[in-house]
């Protein structure tokens, strides 16, 4: 499992808003910035921040990928007069999904699952996006290409999104979070799919350890997807003027989205741990199976070979050694008492 | 196992609101639209919609089985202003159940238990129906003939289906999506009792691998069961004119039914909870059993084949060899020493 | 275990509101028609509805014991004016408990708990309830002499009742259905008592059995119970002017009682739960003390029937054997080894 | 255990409202009747309520213990026009803890924890408070002296009693009936880390069944508990006039103590389930390690007798015998697959 | 374990609102009393409260350490119209974190956890602040130097907080207690990655004891976090005009702060539930293993000891014993029995 933390008590004791990088600071710093109305679309320079309305109605999207140039992204928050907690929120590798309802904007958090290949297993990365007046600046710590399919239906004008505001840009970035889920739980799908397999058939240690390994997983996820409800319930039910009434409808669907990643993350979770519960079962139960055959071996021979002992003694005086018909009824004697033990274990119903 | 989800994840990206056919794309779509009054029923092509109002007061049913030919239903959709996210939520497979509260109608979607015979597992289809001015538009992924006793209750005018508006069509329809997991719920619970006879009889593996079917069912049911209760719950709340004062009290009885079977599935999801831990306790009492048969039987003979494998040295000076009386001797104490361990353990309770 | 479920998707299809018995339909139907006020009581016919107001202040109250006279009860009903989907519930025997807020009448279904004695477990009756005007219809599916202590109150004119209403005949009838289940938790009360004793005891088979039983029915009352909550619930805080307001002090011990009653249920699933938990431990315990006695008899007598093994062989030169003291010298080290090994387990802590 | 019910059933078709004496009839019944205000206190005689208003600002407590001369007690009740309902549920031992706010005054059921030293175990007693005007009636079943601590501060004017009103000695009241949980709590906290070590060292099948016992006692309390949380809650929010502003305050603090009562039940019994799967996993572990030096011993000793039994046989032809070296090259073997084995072992780190 | 409560008891049948020093007594009380203003500093002596307003706007800030002055702290108390009850609250260790909106200011009590170095394990300790017009007065109940950060910020003017009002000073106050919390999940975080490791390589009854003393540990954390919850989520909402408006941003972060941390808590409680699990089958799946070596041993040798105990019988008449083949025949059937054994466990996949 990776750690559910980063180090965040380095943070103990700062003054409020302090920033303090607690995400990974080997992501570098890139910045796009790109203005597009209905006709047409352009990349400006991010570093200039001046160059305003030169379009009609235009929408500003500048995206910022890697938070390592710390005082670049704050002077560019401050330009915007982002409030430092907020700014804060930006850098907390560890923060919850929130939606801040601001007086001249909207601040929203979310996280987005990422399998990592290399360690194979599951973490967090975290967007916060900032929708204020006709434009939207998102953060991302990491480079996952999450966004890239956005910017290419904004190149091509795929759907409406370059006849729509800010607003609808906002919720077309959250719906890629959203969506990003969705490839993480059909990968855990197939994975409960195959263990099944498995576990049916011939469950082993290595069985166990990976329905533990994905009941882990499922919390981690569990744990990024709860607030995510919340911070999209929010965002669907503000009243901010900056969030067009017409929007309102895709955001209800994001939400349904959202609970339906949330009631899927539940609905696996009940599922492992009915995965584990058949699992110890079987054990118990093929324990059983172990001791059965294990119990009629030795109950069987231990008793024939405790006769066989008795006639190798060596007392001089052993009558039964002299008869005759010593040996065959010896043989007898025992094949009789091994079919009545048998016969004990049938009707104990262990054969 | 079915899998839980079908591929959503193809649509991550994709512009929103695109229509991706998430659900079967095998189905061939088929459709009917019926329009009835009190005195009269007649079937229209419903290829033509503009054919409206030749019919005093009357109720137009369209439905549509099998989403295949995507293209003609987004078609005829927008021709009834649907809107295009819940056309989206039409084609999504994966939707969970809710009531969309529209302007000038009702949005409606339902998922409804199939048990497949062939591959022996449930799996939940969708029903949404939009109601719109004196018409309703029903919407089914796959061919499961769920709606035909409704059919047959309009060309037969039974009850008094044909004497009211459409919105009491709406509830007919949801009615029989509620009712048809009644059916499932008995199923299980005939299949419990059954369990539950094996359970105190001799219970085996297969026993446990039907007990883990069976939760792994119920918790498929069981999340297709609660948002159905919220998607009730707000069409029995509503106070959109379209559905009229009359027709509450059959909406809160559908209500009623749906917590029905929640209260059933949650039930059936102690029970078989309850059986599983019976099963386990019951394989640990029988290992207990086993265990106690193989320890007195190893514990008696055991000590006893020492006592033989004694006298069957061959030390040259081993006196007792030839005393008179030492095989009878022998005999006592292996007989004393056996029927010593019987008492022992008839005293703790394991004979 | 009693089925869970009545054959109610028989009706899936049906018009909805259309009458199926899904209860017992080999209960004939009786009806009782009393009419009493403060100062005198008498029987009607229960088939002449019409002989109304005789009696200054009079209540009405009709008992129908038993619903295979479907007809019968129907026409009743609609004389009355009971809506078609109440008249549904009342043959409903699978109906949760529910008031229903009428505009002219409450509606109330409970259900309360029968241990059949035959058959060695409980199962749920039903019993609803209309109060309208100064009248109270009740319903029973079952001979359950349920409410015959009222019967005797009445015609004895113990207590208030003749003195008031029939929102407080609706009131004495509920009290009597919240307080049959009383005798059924004291009565699982003394099983968990009894059960405890044997837990601690000697637990077997059949004890594991009993607590499986008790599990299930409590899971089964629980069912039962929590929606009686909600039903008495709404009864209590109607403003309904039918209900009178000194009758609402009563109604509020009422639902204090259905709550004392939950709480019970709930209280008896925490025990049970303790002690399957309990029972399964105590298994392991024993399992492990008699893997204990096994070990240490096998662990000491295997070893020393190898070191009389060695002294059995037949080798032509064995030196040992000839030796003066090989034999007693053997016995010390048989011995001591066997001390050892018990010295060893005592270290142990298994002694 | 003790029972979980008085026979409450006795009741049931009773007149609602009859007084049955559920709770213990051997308790005899005494009264004290004091008034005191700032200046004086004094005992009156119980059986006169009349003689009131003979002191100026006089607050009258009234306190009956023992409830078994139920006519009495019910008369004084009706003299001071106590609704009947009430009467009923100072009688009813198995009344949930609940808070009435009556139109004159407050009525207030609370239970508290008593520990019988006879039996060993928990039960639950009863104390109900009604305020009316400037008086406090208590009522408390048993003879246990819970509120003596109160009497002696109204004689010793200690803190602010005697200067407030009766809302002040009724919250006194409560006061002492949640804080006699903390006495309980805390000896369930040193039985906690008592039973810790114990787990920690050797656990016994005594240690299971007083882990057991805590659980099933924790059930109960947590029974008791919760309700009191509404019964207080509701106290603590009553807008009644005769609770007078000033009193809120240390009705919030009450309030507070009985949510840290509750929290501490559920700590506790988070806890003792940690405790119990502890258990559970220390004796799997254990009887893993029993059975792993039975393996071994057993894997060892029966191939090496095994090769000593072979050695052992009497055929004429068994050319081994006859070899000089025979003796010293079959120890030597034995000795090497003994030794192959502990290897083998130490391999599978059962060593 | 540490206990969970003080000895709170001795408090019982106390007059409410008597102190009683149910925390350490062992903590010596040291009072610092610091003034600030943007543009200086300085310390007051903290038992002269009447120095006031001799510097314009400044903020007071009185933190007392250690509680064992008990006359010292009631006498400063008083002096600043702290309400009996509150001060109580401070003295009661086992309080529940909590805000208690005042009329003129508001009083904070919260927990931070601890870990005790000598002992091993985790404590809660207790911090309380009373904000009241410009002054905050702090109390904690160790030596922890928990504020030390916050005394450092304000002599070096570092952030915010000499600029700002004392209700900011309360909130930077509450953010350390917060804050502590990291630390504490940090190190908890850091022991469960490390136990997984071993939980996947080779568990120990050590493993078993660690993950059960997180989990113990987990639960007293979380019964801890849970009031501040709603501590500060009154704080968060609280309209007192004592708390200025810019202050609620930063207000609202220490909530989204303190929901993490019960984030966590869950989370982390989840994933030891799941460690002990992993265990408890681990173990079931070792044992699995340790009996099918057993059984396979057993076996195979216990039938052909019985084989070699045949022919060292001592019977005259034997006829094998002098067949000349007798002694290779032996070999070659108990080779071939061995083999078949060796088959049949292969074949049910035990090797």
């Amino acid at each position: 499992m990776a750690r559910l933390l980063r180090k965040q008590s380095l943070k103990s004791g700062m003054p409020p808003g302090s920033i303090i990088n607690v995400g990974s600071l080997l992501t570098p710093t890139t910045m796009e910035y790109i203005r597009y109305n209905d006709s047409s679309i352009k990349i400006l320079d991010a570093n200039d921040l001046s160059v305003f309305r030169d379009m009609p109605d235009a929408v500003d999207w500048i995206h910022i990928q890697g938070l390592s140039d710390t005082d670049r992204i704050i002077q560019i928050c401050q330009k915007l007069k982002v409030h430092f907690v907020l700014i804060e929120d930006i850098f907390n590798d560890n923060q919850r999904a929130k939606t801040e309802d601001l007086e001249d904007g909207v601040f929203v958090v979310l996280k987005f699952p990422v399998f990592d290949e290399e360690e194979g297993h599951l973490h967090m990365e975290q967007a916060s996006m900032i929708l204020s007046g006709n434009m939207v600046i998102s953060f991302q710590s990491s480079q996952e290409p999450i966004f890239t399919p956005l910017k290419d239906r904004l190149y091509k004008a795929a759907g409406k999104i370059r006849k729509l505001q800010a607003d609808y840009l906002l919720y077309a970035l959250c719906d890629l979070v959203v969506d990003s889920y969705f490839a993480v739980l059909e990968s855990i799908d197939d994975t409960i799919e195959a263990l099944e397999e498995k576990l049916v058939g011939d469950p082993t240690q290595e069985t166990l350890q990976k329905i533990y390994h994905l009941k882990q997983e499922t919390i981690v996820l569990r744990r990024a997807v709860w607030p995510m409800r919340e911070a999209v319930g929010t965002l669907n039910r503000t009243d901010n003027p900056i969030v067009n009434e017409s929007t309102h409808i895709y955001l209800r669907d994001l939400y349904d989205h959202t609970i339906q990643v949330i009631d899927t993350v539940e609905t696996f979770r009940d599922m492992i741990s009915g995965m584990l519960d058949m699992y110890l079962t079987s054990i118990s139960n093929k324990m059983n199976e172990v001791m059965k055959v294990l119990t009629i071996f030795a109950s069987i021979f231990i008793p024939l070979t405790f006769l066989a002992g008795v006639y190798g003694m060596n007392f001089h005086f052993l009558p039964e050694l002299g008869w005759k018909w010593a040996y065959p009824v010896w043989w007898g004697v025992t094949i009789i008492v091994g079919l009545a033990m048998l016969a004990y274990f049938k009707r104990k119903n262990w054969l």
